[in-house]
């Protein structure tokens, strides 16, 4: 697979060359706000570096017709509007997160939270000391999908990369779904399978979960 | 809810006993090797003894129209035939554990372990000193619901009723489906559950997931 | 051994009797709000009930001649210079927690938490959610054995006896003490010992800590 | 400080100088199998390398007069004679583990576990997929400091760095201590530790406990 990143020069840029090229995939575009180079159209471009670089990531997909994987945050209603009109062109993912585990662990706290209603909940997550918001975005994102509100309480400590717990109790038992980042590589590696996922998707707007869901489904098959 | 139990002396019969108490339900009908007693006919039956009690408890469950929970362990062909065909006049449920939360995490792997299929796994389980076989039966039915084979740890320490840990790891995260049991109680509530279950149910032989399906389907509605 | 208790009748009087009648001693005196029996002597007098009973308690300690071991909590000064005076003629051991572990961390931090000054810390307590002060008793000791302060969560889960847990992390690597009551049975266990202790200790006002190096003493030589 | 390094292009050696740079220290001196550089002579030179590399970094120690860190691992009878030697001259410092976390605990085991002995003991760690060896050697050295034997758990886990769990448990409560490893920066931290120890340090060939005793005892004071 060929592919291009925007935000090369940043740490999860590095962190992405990184992990596509450990898979065999060939770097063939880059860009950031300095200029970039192209040797070849890319089959996906891989975007986490910041909100303001999107119309140019979009026009870049547009000109190599390339798929797009979309990881930066606080895109506001305005990118999203973009990323729908491109969605109509070629296949786009867009997350806010994109370690496997976390997403597994929304799709079953949606699927399963249901059982616990009546029991008690708890969230903590514990990341490093220069972790400016508490709670975490993503204790948010596993509250949501729980549909119920409860305590949440931030660690912090070190340099923890990021671990999630998520704790439902009754009288007799105790039942905890815990997520451990051990690196940044963790959101490289699923930028990699949604990578994989828009080489052979139809145009679309996607979300991660999609992507995990081909994977659920290839592997039944 | 009227309710019998066979082997109420024994110490899960206590602690059944204990439960159902506090949830309002009257016993109005024991059982065991020494004799019995019946105040009126119970709504249910519930058996955790011994398999040998089984063919009793199947004539009294005739004789009164009681639904059956059977929590029995070490059953064998024959005792599932006298269940299945008990099973086309009553409500019956039967498992070999009715903890809500290890059931729950049993449909939840048998949903999500092909997310994790290239990922590492590991389960460990502790238990108390006295406990005799290793590794648990629990751990056996939670690898099994997963379909895969994978190394299995037990700890015995002191008097810790029961741990189970199912661990998946690839390089970049750790995921972690973690089972407590605080003590005993926790099968006693699973039975109360599956005794209201009975109350409302049709003639069938279901298992602890049907119940718990129940219990889903009621709070999505 | 021959043992008395005061509150025999109470949840951890009870308690204390399952414990100590295992270990093959004899109860010989009991005593509660509504009377008392006492068939000899005791060696020692064990006291777990509340602080308004600590005169009698005292008095019995003094007539009969028996040790005690206090496990009352919210003691106050004037109930600490009834101990300290009954201490002059008889052992006497006083604690707030008899969980052993407790008390082990207790001594460790107190003895290490020095190496882990620049590290950061965090405490987490989790117990049964009808327990209404937050942060726990224990939590309190374990922190003040560190001698600094930190952020203490308190989460409530169904019916968790009682976990602790103290933290400490830098930017490369984390140590963890934790410590998990599986029953009310650690303080009934933690009690035989110091029960054990005053059988041949002399006169003195005696800490459960006394108690434990006693225990490494012994093993040492 | 002005510290040399040997191996200075291995991935242990790049940690070494992103820590020890970040620290403010001088990289004034290098060495590997295809040779060095020296610009002047250095308070301390570290040497996580080889144990082929042990005679050649004693010569380069002497000739600079420079304290030495030996990090390196598989040591033999002959290597700790040269570092005897060595320590006649200068401040040397040797352990198999520079974690200080990890050390921390050894030395708590080492203290405390008199105090478990009539419990259940159990060690559990868990390391990344690749590394060969079970248990680990630092599983051994905790395993070590009880003084007792236990059975010992290894879980191989995708890319987890290194945790490690010692775990006490009775009838009623259990007590663990763990220790989790973030990344490999732990030990160069810890190198770090050792370097500052030697700039003051007499000669004489100290142990990494040495080191954390001085932390201790400069606290205290």
């Amino acid at each position: 697979m060929k592919y291009g990143i925007v935000g090369h020069t940043g740490r999860m840029g590095q962190e992405l060359q990184k992990v596509f090229g450990e898979a065999g995939c060939s770097l063939v575009l880059t860009s950031n706000k300095q200029g970039g180079t192209c040797d070849t159209s890319p089959d996906v471009i891989v975007d986490f570096s910041s909100f303001d670089a999107l119309p140019g990531t979009v026009g870049l997909c547009r000109k190599h017709r390339s798929g797009l994987v979309m990881g930066t945050t606080a895109l506001k209603a305005q990118h999203f509007e973009l990323l729908q009109d491109l969605g109509c062109e070629l296949p786009v993912v867009q997350s806010f997160n994109f370690a496997i585990g976390v997403n597994v662990l929304k799709m079953i706290l949606r699927d399963y939270a249901p059982f616990f209603q009546d029991w008690d909940m708890e969230i903590s997550e514990t990341h490093h000391n220069k972790k400016k918001d508490a709670p975490s975005g993503t204790a948010l994102l596993l509250q949501d999908a729980t549909g119920r509100d409860c305590p949440t309480h931030s660690l912090r400590l070190g340099g923890v990369p990021g671990d999630h717990s998520v704790q439902f109790g009754n009288e007799g038992e105790v039942v905890t779904f815990t997520h451990r980042a051990l690196s940044r590589t963790v959101f490289a590696l699923g930028a990699l399978r949604a990578a994989h996922f828009i080489a052979s998707a139809p145009a679309g707007l996607y979300s991660f979960e999609d992507v995990l869901e081909t994977i659920r489904l290839s592997k039944d098959s």
